[in-house]
């Protein structure tokens, strides 16, 4: 079994960023079968980091000092084979709670100077990014590059991305890469868990991509309704 | 009469960003003769954007609805002729409230959309990142794209880095283009005020040099007094 | 007078890249009655940089000791006040001619060290690019931040992209940012020539928009002609 | 058994980059047990690529129809687990070889349109950039998410940077990084082909450290009397 932890950073609770992350879940868990969680950081408390570590390089670990929700939060994703990153693309950069929690896993990977280890390493990270228009890539290189200097291994076709003012979820080419980065990180996980090792990574045969759609139809419309009623 | 604003964003009352930030302030004040005020953003209580632009174009304007310290700043901001932007490099990028800090600068971007003129086109912007290790160019070219799409002109040298463990005080090249992200925003500035025209931008004749080492000398000795005693 | 050189870096002799550039060069002389010029880089043998000024810094500096058409490239430059690169994405980057262009840009940049000043120092730089996918942030702050780093001054707006498959001489957008990256570089380059201080930078004027509508569906025009026949 | 193969590009035959390359393979044979071929790009002919791409997706595929070295290059990635680039850094990015090399591996990702599959999906991809100053990060974070795009997996910890005066060999910390580099790529070429799952990855017992010091030290003193005759 792979745990697969889906954590966005939007404000709009029926928006775009949030559909492509319950989108994300229902594919980890009823086309992947396993578990997963979606959290979004706007319903967390999170301060930002005040780098104790400049100061005391041990000083920086598990349990953070600062008080907040960030302990329930690290939880979650110490108990993750898999994290997947949904941030909106604001100002070419991620919103201001996914640069928190960026900082905050500080914790996690600074475990180096304490217990000898990142407690993030082999941990398998992907992302995705959404918005109205361009930044997709800046956004995405920094989270990619951050993460894998953490420890995490990036799966094959780990991003996805979608900048335009429709739906993600009505974009054929968003909803098959943003199925293939669930799907690769949990085929790497599985691998990297012994449970067997992928011969091919981005899926687009014709019932994956049937089933995907389906979802992602499912969940837009549910969101429409929570959004303006049925 | 030209304005500077330096805005910093570092936890560190003592640290690397402040000392680079004081500096900054007093070069542009005793060796270009300009008014300059300097704040830093761990002293403001600033929450993260809520993209209400998105929800309808002209609701993001000042004031901005979110109540915290935003509108103090924003009065500032909109005061000044130039902008020096002094980040820690946390993750090959910002640090929170400096990400919070652009995020809100969107009051001023979409005054395009009630106005027809984004509030900070024209003005100048230059930027600094302080760090132990890699990643300055990173941050620093998301810092400048993201001002000059905002309107901001960048003047000639308009990036100073420091990347190790010692005090970027204590470093010529560092004290040497920090001084110059000063004087070139100064004279940029100037330039479109009327002010006069420069021929030449960045300065590294003796006089300068020496007058610019002593301040750098000063605020760090003044620095280490505050953190140790004297 | 303001001299403007538009370069650009496309394999493609009726493709898009080449379209926006001799939009460019039209806007800058019947738009603005400035001089212009554009050279497209695949036009020209430039070699690799070999890297001399890692053995000798005095050692790069024009002339340029590689045997290839660097030279008449340099003087155009040289004779520039304003640079308005244009290029293609390749992979989240610019393409290979336009690397190369950057890299042999150091014989200017590094007269620092034989002259006491860049040859770039005070000139006016803006960017495009234009690709058929996500990208363009990513190759823009480069070279923005690169161009900086050699003493250009970066206007307000100094930014075009177009990311999608169809000409960006339709697009609305396009064409109005790619006309004010023009724009905003003379009138740039005429302050720093105490040739008058613009009151405003980003034009989106009903006459302006007219003319550069007109001049973009010519270049169009012209550019399918030549490709298709007419 | 996992092949690795380097492919550097640095016009400086003794320089740093090269003493990179040379002590990667090493660390692939010596340490690892494992195949292991290091190419220099100036050593070989590529041209720009020309896009074919865009007038004909099926178009760009292997063999590329430019008349070069290139078929020769490809033929070694396309026998290789695992491609560990190193790049100087110029200008915040590759040299141009290096950009080269990336846009003629369209050739192998292209294969999406003709075989229905990238022929570097699976393949482990990790990356090194030196040079004298700033721009390791920027550098890296564009080769990384490249290649992920095409489909490759990054390992943890798949990234080594050197940016100061001395030669790589003789700082710790890039020796330490550069054999996990090469260690790390290694690990995970050797899981995906069933070859047994790491329970580590990071690298810093001491018999390893020996190890790979001791080859950083033969390669430099190699190296410095190739140079400069012993």
């Amino acid at each position: 079994m792979v745990r697969v932890l889906i954590v966005s950073a939007s404000p709009r609770e029926y928006g775009y960023v949030r559909r492509a992350s319950e989108f994300a879940r229902r594919v980890a868990t009823e086309v992947m079968g396993e578990e997963a969680s979606w959290i979004d950081l706007y319903n967390y408390r999170i301060h930002p980091c005040v780098g104790c570590v400049s100061d005391n390089v041990k000083a920086c670990y598990r349990p953070c000092p600062i008080d907040d929700d960030w302990e329930r939060i690290a939880d979650m994703v110490e108990g993750s084979d898999a994290l997947i990153l949904v941030t909106p693309i604001y100002w070419y950069n991620v919103s201001t709670p996914m640069k928190c929690f960026i900082d905050r896993l500080t914790t996690f990977e600074n475990a180096i100077f304490v217990e000898g280890r990142s407690r993030l390493e082999g941990k398998v990270a992907a992302f995705a990014a959404i918005g109205n228009d361009v930044g997709a890539i800046a956004v995405i290189q920094n989270l990619m590059i951050v993460l894998n200097s953490m420890g995490a291994v990036i799966p094959p076709w780990a991003l996805a991305y979608h900048t335009s003012e429709e739906s993600p979820l009505r974009s054929e080419k968003f909803v098959l890469d943003m199925a293939n980065v669930v799907s690769c990180s949990v085929l790497m996980a599985r691998a990297l868990k012994g449970l067997g090792i992928p011969r091919e990574w981005y899926r687009a045969d014709r019932e994956f991509v049937e089933r995907v759609t389906k979802i992602a139809e499912e969940v837009d419309r549910e969101f429409d309704e929570m959004l303006y009623g049925s």
